[in-house]
């Protein structure tokens, strides 16, 4: 085995700096947990990128990270497989009643966004705007799309009501996000009502 | 911007606890970019895992993780898409002459590549001899058969010769296994010679 001791199996205290105390994540780590368990889809989310400059190897079987920083991602923080298709997304929650700030995301995660697209996987992205309680799904092509015709600096709520799908709370899965793939990529059937 | 000063862009010091050293993942991620840059693949490694028990906020612009552990990774090291496929791998070497020692996977690894192969996905072992100098690509399809059929803990070099793909090293890229998916899933040719 090249794991040490160290090692803590289960990821209880992990802190996403990025998205402190975000239930969005909270919720589509459940979500995806429920797509693999139900053989539906393998996807998950990537761990925090992070550089590593001081590492305490004590003893070898029980190494202890001693100093480390948040590193700014390159890619987005969701990937993997549904109906052979590749998934790629970002989930973002935000405060804003009116909009969406794209300073919330990277360049280089709109590029890398365009990047998947391009080469034939379904990008986009999960918003949830808090105060109203509505999470949506906006696909990458309509991403793409707004960047370019807009010079806004945030995407408007009403831009996600009329080209993105919200995406209804529910017990199991919590936010269904493939039920808005099926849609919108194999012609699939839903329960979900576009607000 | 969510993101404070205090992260470092440039990941020059990382460590990567599991693969100290490793020649192999440095070909790799060279190779991952010479893809990436001429926009052939879009193929990623993903951060180390960890688990993060003390950040000092002491300034809002400036975290520093403190305290934290390796974590086992539940999935593989490196995924992304090409040509419209999911990718999903793992890279190892091995210092052993004459075979290589499934210990050095994690069982849920092998799991995960199970799963994305039932999914639709290409998933695959990248295995490097570092005695010989031999680095060999393993279909997971052929991984998973040398699973069902033997009871060894171990998969011998005769194994990767005759059903592995050897990807010999070059300059650029310095580990082109996407030539090796050419010939198995899209009948492409190659100047590769099987070894």
């Amino acid at each position: 085995m090249k794991y040490p001791k160290g090692i803590v199996k289960k990821e209880k205290h992990e802190i996403y700096y990025g998205n402190r105390g975000m239930a969005l994540e909270s919720d589509l780590n459940e979500t995806n947990e429920y797509y693999l368990n139900r053989d539906i889809a393998v996807i998950h989310k990537k761990p925090t990128p992070i550089t590593i400059n001081q590492v305490d190897y004590h003893s070898r079987v029980d190494a202890v990270i001693k100093e480390a920083h948040f590193r700014i991602p390159s890619t987005t923080d969701y990937n993997g497989i549904y109906r052979g298709k590749y998934i790629d997304f970002e989930a973002k929650e935000t405060t804003s009643t009116t909009s969406f700030p794209l300073a919330n995301i990277h360049s280089h995660q709109i590029e890398h966004l365009k990047k998947i697209i391009k080469h034939g996987g379904i990008g986009f992205l999960i918003v949830r705007f808090t105060k109203c309680g509505k999470t949506f799904y906006l696909d990458g092509k309509d991403l793409m799309s707004f960047l370019q015709t807009e010079t806004r600096k945030s995407i408007p709520l009403s831009f996600f009501e009329q080209r993105g799908y919200q995406i209804k709370d529910a017990f199991q899965p919590r936010v269904d996000y493939l039920n808005i793939i099926n849609r919108i990529y194999f012609g699939g059937e839903s329960n979900e009502k576009n607000s």
